[in-house]
């Protein structure tokens, strides 16, 4: 059996060490982790009294939501799509 | 000065208590809520022992990674849309 070959990188978010094991690229990787430290940094500025489980729950919550409209987008173009080779 | 209608609703994710505000619909909301609810207990099921802090970045980290695949499927899919109008 042949494995896919494993990128292992430790990442900084939020002043915690994390290490992630993925089959992207490390650069992938790295972009992903800042993004979430880039997101956590702005909701806590704006809520100073939030603990960083709540800080993190927020992030994703957020992210999940942009999740959602960036699906809502891509199925109207799916279905743009097949209108225009249909 | 005309101020958007905005929705106000509790949410419960993994055992916390989040006032949410926003100009979706509260379905969106809750939809939004649960799924990040849903992945936290995966990851959590997954990983006994880290505490929700982490729990709550990794679902993040997951979610933002999502997201970019998601980017990458839409670029490609505009590029040809392009094509096919041009």
């Amino acid at each position: 059996m042949i494995e896919e070959e494993k990128t292992r990188i430790a990442v900084d978010i939020y002043g915690q060490t994390y290490k992630m094991v993925g089959t992207e690229t490390s650069s992938h990787m790295r972009l992903v982790a800042s993004m979430v430290d880039d997101r956590m940094r702005e909701i806590s500025a704006r809520n100073p009294s939030l603990d960083s489980a709540k800080i993190a729950v927020l992030t994703a919550v957020n992210t999940v939501h942009d999740y959602l409209k960036l699906k809502e987008q891509l199925e109207q173009m799916e279905e743009e799509l097949k209108k225009l080779k249909g």
